[in-house]
């Protein structure tokens, strides 16, 4: 256990490799869904929009796991467990537009709603395991 | 949201599709980390081995959750949450050898430890979502 991402594992940053993103509901109860994300220092960084659960669950409570996969092999992947330190809508549809790039190769999110609002979550990594 | 997987994700379970499962910790804080499952009657399956941190989280706190992910597609998914409703290390051995001929393809565990005590572990879905 470590608090930093392993150098060997820093490569799935570059890959369109998803993330699995925990947050906890408002009973305490877990929930997970698959996430884009990428990295900035020593954070990892995720964008969802304003008012979806998971935004309502790490606005309420902080504390967050991601298990992001390699895309070509399953079985190597890096746990990360760690709070949110910073829940912003500064530059969260750029941010969005980059992963775009990085998962779909295109330069501008297509799902995009008119009425939506982006929000970029930074997670700071507390304990980080990796496997494979 | 439904308390039964909907007929249109069944297939996943035919398919060396994981799971990302997570468990509480002891403070309450989540965890992730990728499993092998299957399915028996409404209820789905995961197996570990007994000491393991998800053994003894759910344990602990039978509170998880567990996202199911299509191999071929990873924007088609499956979110489950519910308790776990039995542990048992009954049949545990054979469980483990059928999903290693599911996702390996291979008659047996090639994994096995000597000291290990496989362990599996009933989720009982109570609220399902399922994406793509």
């Amino acid at each position: 256990m470590s608090n930093i991402i392993p150098e060997k594992y820093l490569d799935l940053f570059g890959k369109p490799a998803f993330g699995f993103l925990a947050t906890l509901m408002p009973d305490g109860a877990p929930q997970v869904t698959p996430v884009w994300c990428d990295r900035e220092g020593e954070d990892v960084l995720v964008n969802s929009a304003k008012g979806r659960r998971k935004d309502l669950n790490m606005r309420r409570d902080p504390r967050v796991a991601i298990t992001i996969v390699d895309p070509v092999n399953p079985y190597r992947y890096v746990e990360i467990r760690g709070p949110v330190v910073e829940i912003t809508e500064r530059n969260a549809d750029a941010h969005i537009d980059r992963l775009t790039k990085k998962y779909l190769n295109l330069d501008s999110y297509p799902h995009r709603r008119p009425d939506e609002v982006r929000v970029v979550y930074r997670i700071r990594p507390e304990h980080v395991a990796g496997m494979g």
